[in-house]
């Protein structure tokens, strides 16, 4: 499949997209002795200060991609701001591999057809219409209830892109806000009083499927602020959520590490919420928290190696994401009782500008017993000003 | 101490010496957000495909390594074939901090040297004596038996640089050939009839020192293969190896990590052998086997960043070095075995071109009981062919 093996001299992974994603699956590549260039928006990109091979350029550049591409020897993504037929039209002018496969990106590339996907594959989502006009917002409300939520279908992350419709008016009002006036794909989806949010991270490649635990996944403000693993729920349902997790990266006959994110309901159900083709927040805590983290199961996954055990080192982990505090250059400060705990493991993420709200690093604790663990990494993390 | 603080944006670490200590090192700086740039003597060099920031140079050219100091906001190295006033000029025309400092080098950067500090702050060692002619190496075959061993002052390693002398005129050879007579100085030292090898890794900086476990080292040929931890020794004598190794960083009053190999004799004594003023082999294992690496405990340390936890994640690690079996361009087969065991980590170092005997990479492997560890870490180990 490879022009060369993947673990021979100045195999080079390509990664487009720059960001802390990418430069932490970068990090495995080197341990396994891979070259990695990076195609990024900006030189600042954590990436960018981890090779000598960077292209910058835009995500829907075909010529740049493409001669970024013939460079590599396979590339990956980082994120899903990309277009399935730019991705498609790269690796078939370039020739180099390219996982996940533009046929599986394409799949769920946005949330209208990523719901038709995974409900066609039997796999439960919440309520969901495309809505087009007025009509298709009141007739929505009227048959899966007020409130609801309009997404629109492409570009949406950590609560942006989405809105809450209370009524016809607010309807359209989000409609319009999002951009439903101008012909962007909306979706409506009916609001799902969960229990809990989970998530899965899946690995898959030509020798095999492996699954991680079953986490939780904690928001503030829409952004993740906490995950805890394995999910505080009951076994059978963290098997279940594998399970779909699975089902899901098999509909779509997935290549790499995928996230999958779950509500949990009040009476037990699990409903697809969303699905990311890279790394997660939701699997940091597998760095130091498995046998194999994420990033080295993408790492595997993408170059066609046997994947790694997801075992996990101890009992319980949380991650907590060090979240910008400042609007300024970043300096990570109160990191001092971080450093001196031996559970605790810090990443910053070498950004150059902090803004409140923003991911600049994160924090894993492993331990014995969840309460415990929890408070000791939301502890620390309390004093970290980043 | 330092321009800025280590945890803010842009905080660049220059290493002196590209290989595949100073990448590996580099994997952790990048996980704390740091830049990273790299003074080496060729763009084949692990280190140089991770960093936009290369220098390449001769690890003499006083010039050239200020022009790069002076673009780093910290030093250090990662290896001692270097010259303790090269690293004073360097350091005090750049007024950029470098740890190892050139006076804690100064002290052990020959053995000659190495030998007279150590003795000198009641650290036992081998006896020996620096030889100039005949009379010298005649004289100390008949005060400490023959045969011994003749070592050249400065720049052996792996077994170069030394040369048994079993009579008088074997110790000539030995003694010319490692350029004895154009003036090099030389050493010899007892032969030590010893029953293990060790090694203890210390940290140290302003915030004070970390000591990881003592080991066994094994050698094959001169190379270390293997590494078991912890050594299988009586713990009093691990613990006593652990003291002289923090007695003789405080005899050189370190800053940054330490390596420190140890004799273990049949009457059970310890006697320092020699001391590597940076990360070294005997403490890769740490990357999975302990909270807090010797990588990522270097980092801290050139840093003045308080040094991390070095318990171990399991009670065993064996680390076996990979070590090149052809002359070719790296490729890395049969790793499957290793890929598939959840205990087992590679590392494979990114190095261009493989001869036999050169260390390539490692495997290491983490468990709870010693001569199953072992014996699984060598059989995938076999395996590879690299």
């Amino acid at each position: 499949m490879f022009r060369r093996s993947p673990l021979s001299a100045g195999f080079r992974i390509g990664y487009i997209g720059g960001g802390q994603l990418a430069a932490m699956s970068a990090l495995q590549a080197f341990r396994f002795g891979m070259d990695v260039a990076a195609y990024a928006a900006s030189a600042d990109e954590p990436l960018c200060r981890m090779t000598p091979r960077m292209t910058l350029g835009r995500p829907d550049d075909i010529d740049l991609l493409t001669a970024f591409a013939a460079t590599c020897d396979v590339l990956t993504l980082e994120n899903e701001f990309l277009d399935a037929a730019v991705l498609a039209a790269v690796r078939d002018r370039s020739g180099t591999p390219l996982f996940p496969t533009p046929e599986s990106f394409a799949a769920i590339e946005d949330k209208i057809v990523e719901k038709r996907t995974f409900s066609e594959a039997g796999i439960p989502v919440a309520d969901w219409r495309e809505v087009r006009d007025e009509a298709d917002l009141t007739r929505f409300g009227a048959d899966f209830g007020w409130p609801y939520i309009l997404k629109s279908a492409k570009g949406g992350y950590d609560g942006y892109g989405n809105a809450t419709a209370y009524d016809v008016e607010s309807a359209k009002r989000g409609f319009a806000k999002l951009g439903g006036e101008s012909g962007r794909p909306i979706l409506a989806e009916a609001l799902i009083p969960f229990t809990k949010e989970l998530a899965v991270m899946v690995a898959r490649n030509e020798h095999g499927v492996a699954v991680y635990p079953c986490v939780e996944t904690i928001q503030e403000n829409h952004i993740c602020k906490v995950v805890v693993v394995p999910a505080p729920i009951p076994v059978p349902l963290r098997r279940q959520a594998q399970e779909l997790a699975v089902a899901a990266m098999e509909a779509i006959d997935a290549t790499g590490i995928f996230g999958f994110e779950f509500f949990l309901t009040a009476d037990n159900r699990l409903l697809l919420n969303e699905s990311a083709p890279r790394p997660h927040n939701s699997g940091h805590y597998s760095i130091e928290g498995c046998a194999t983290s994420q990033f080295e199961n993408h790492v595997r996954a993408v170059c066609q190696l046997p994947l790694g055990s997801v075992d996990m080192r101890r009992p319980v982990a949380v991650m907590v994401n060090l979240l910008g505090t400042h609007a300024r250059p970043v300096t990570a400060d109160g990191i001092g009782a971080s450093f001196l705990e031996p559970d605790a493991h810090v990443h910053i993420y070498g950004k150059r500008w902090s803004r409140p709200g923003r991911k600049m690093g994160h924090l894993t604790v492993l331990g014995d017993e969840l309460t415990d663990t929890r408070e000791r990494a939301e502890t620390l993390a309390k004093s970290i000003r980043v």
